[in-house]
């Protein structure tokens, strides 16, 4: 077999066969295929796509180039949850410990910030001593003892997406639907879960920007779901605005641990509630989605939630003090306002642009090296829709750098779109799969 | 400027500035952008095409990103010829020295065996003594004192090709027009010519199968001559069986000097007469296509085209000898005919496969690595309308190593179709760009 006989295939709209996808992989693993030609056929997928056979057959030998994890000795049906990233997305802080207190194992990997999407790591590390690197032993160990484990991708898992992500990164083929779905699938199912749902973001601070991609990208994930006989549920959801009020890290595990108290911004609460009664669901506890709902509801309530995540806290190192003191997470030396500039009617947001806002103010990566601060970010005051005057607040920076505060503060005023008449708004769930 | 940012703009079917496509060969050559990058740039090029803006900037960056000769000294328009490449095409090895010596200066660079094709190269090394590892000084000292050098790439001209050219052949982006017609320009604008006669080939034996495809390439490669202001005159030329009889290289070198003293293959004389007049034609030496033809064949009648290459040989360090005596150049220790297994009508070849079949022999290259037989190859004995016994002789094939004889005669003889009712054939010279 050559590769370079496979990216002519591919090129030229063939599909290859499952043991010559696996031969791709394994010697791109292994450095016998170069990054120069994998980036070639890397741009043929973006170019050509990829069949369900073949799709199937890279996620499993990406998911071969590093170890698994077998969940199979802890009881129940084991279900975690993935977005594709926005802005203010902290859901998984709240949802994880929820979906845990109600009895469903959750085994959760997840990733760092980068460009304009924040990350789920870097939240929880705004704890301190929270730990995110720890092995798969005490991930299994983390999960069977309760219910629930939050951890970064280990340097065993899928190395073979970790070198090809590094390598679409650099060459353009990043916003590949096949790449992206066989990235996150391959991830996913290498933490040994039996069920997956799915956040796919849609609108202007996700990646995909239309409903009609984000359709095709869930749709793929389901079907590589089905192929490995794991039930995969997708719900398309509403992007078009950040996602609660605070974006950073500190600022968005507090907001997180707010929503586990019963308080919270009530589209932080309705997503953690719709997801957490469709994992309920998968994992064998809720009846109907109706009825997850409620149980997850009740968590909340009861307070369960929080006490899960505490629990965990604990036995991830991290202070506890944290979830009711947000002082001892870190805090940012500075505050300023950002106003509205003229009158109307809140019209929409480019929100990417205001996660690139939190970046600059150093929330974020623009390159996956760069270090971030926990204790800056934002905090945005006004919802699409909103009939603003002059000198309304349009936001609140938290900083640390002055001299990055106008860079952000023009960046985020130029996110924010005025006219005479709001759109209608998108229902926050705007499609079930 | 990032290299990521240019290849998603051609990814996306956007057209790159010619500063931005001067900053990618710059920093290709030097290293600064890594094969990775330039594979995904080149596989966004074979799916997006390049503008003529772009082309020129790219043969321009490709160009100097090594020495390009100046022939200015010289009187005369200095004018060359390039094939794109077929099977049994010795043309150069008998219409350079025609040409040079009807007072047209001819600096011809030329290129080795690889795949199914020849190389003039290696066919020229066939003459003991021959020295093609020439560099510019001596190569302009030529052209000065003979009107003629045949030599072959040197280090030190158009180093971007050559490394873009080995990234292209491992990453199935070697069938790009665009970058097909840069390569070859760059190649030949860099040997300092005023003009250049184009031999297009189409068929079978060609890289190029259909005349569509090689009118676009002619095409594109006259609009960067254009843009360089150089006349490029190019004929589209059959390629659906071998050119002459010869398919080889010392045997190739042979009926090349057959031509050039009044004998050798009809179509062989009759496509060194037709570049021969466009060369002296766009080299301001004949009026006419017509007069041009004239002239060639008086030089072909007069034996100056002969002496020419004498003089050459000479001065190149050959032995003038094998002008003279077959022997002196290498021959086969073997001789076998392959014959006509059914009787019927030769409806065509697959010709390239004709060239598989030499190169297995030795006469060529699988990878740029391999060594080359300069003895060894085969002759045609049959052409397309031919109409065959079974048991008529085929080819003969020329042969050292008895253990490759089978998989070559089955090669070959796989390579000839035999019908009831031959095809109308096509005329030699198909178009005139």
């Amino acid at each position: 077999m050559r590769a370079v006989d496979l990216i002519k295939r591919k090129r030229d709209g063939g599909e290859l066969q499952a043991a010559e996808v696996r031969w791709l992989i394994e010697h791109y693993t292994s450095g016998a295929v170069g990054d120069d030609q994998m980036a070639a056929f890397a741009m043929s997928v973006f170019f050509r796509g990829m069949g369900a056979g073949e799709l199937a057959a890279l996620v499993e030998a990406m998911m071969a180039s590093g170890v698994t994890i077998d969940l199979s000795k802890i009881n129940g049906i084991k279900v975690d949850k993935h977005s594709t990233g926005g802005v203010g997305d902290k859901i998984s802080l709240c949802l994880a410990p929820l979906v845990a207190a109600c009895g469903v194992p959750v085994p959760m990997i997840s990733g760092r910030a980068l460009g304009h999407t924040g990350g789920t790591l870097d939240k929880l590390s705004a704890i301190p001593g929270f730990r995110v690197d720890l092995d798969e032993n005490k991930f299994v160990e983390l999960v069977e003892k309760h219910q629930l484990a939050l951890i970064g991708q280990t340097e065993r898992l899928v190395p073979a997406d970790r070198k090809l992500y590094a390598l679409r990164d650099v060459t353009s083929t990043v916003e590949s639907i096949p790449l992206i779905a066989a990235s996150i699938m391959s991830k996913k199912l290498a933490e040994g879960i039996d069920a997956l749902v799915l956040d796919v973001k849609v609108g202007s601070g996700a990646f995909m920007r239309s409903i009609d991609e984000a359709r095709t990208l869930a749709k793929t994930m389901i079907s590589i779901g089905e192929r490995m006989d794991k039930k995969v549920r997708a719900l398309l959801t509403d992007m078009s605005q950040v996602l609660g009020a605070a974006c950073g890290n500190a600022n968005e595990m507090w907001e997180a641990i707010d929503v586990l108290k019963g308080d919270g911004p009530s589209d932080v609460i309705e997503l953690t509630v719709e997801l957490g009664a469709e994992m309920l669901k998968l994992g064998g506890v809720a009846e109907s989605i109706e009825d997850g709902k409620t149980r997850i509801k009740r968590a909340i309530k009861d307070g369960r939630g929080l006490e899960k995540l505490r629990r965990l806290v604990e036995a991830q190192g991290g202070d506890p003090r944290a979830l009711d003191d947000r002082n001892v997470m870190p805090v940012a030396k500075h505050r300023e306002s950002v106003l509205v500039d003229r009158p109307g009617v809140i019209t929409g947001f480019k929100t990417a642009e205001i996660g690139r806002a939190a970046m600059i103010l150093g929330a974020g990566r623009a390159r996956s090296s760069d270090d971030v601060d926990l204790a800056v970010g934002l905090f945005m005051r006004v919802r699409t829709g909103d009939r603003v005057e002059a000198g309304r607040v349009l936001a609140e920076l938290e900083y640390n750098d002055p001299s990055k505060l106008q860079a952000a503060k023009e960046l985020l005023l130029s996110a924010v779109e005025i006219g005479e008449k709001a759109p209608e708004p998108y229902p926050l769930i705007r499609e079930r799969l």
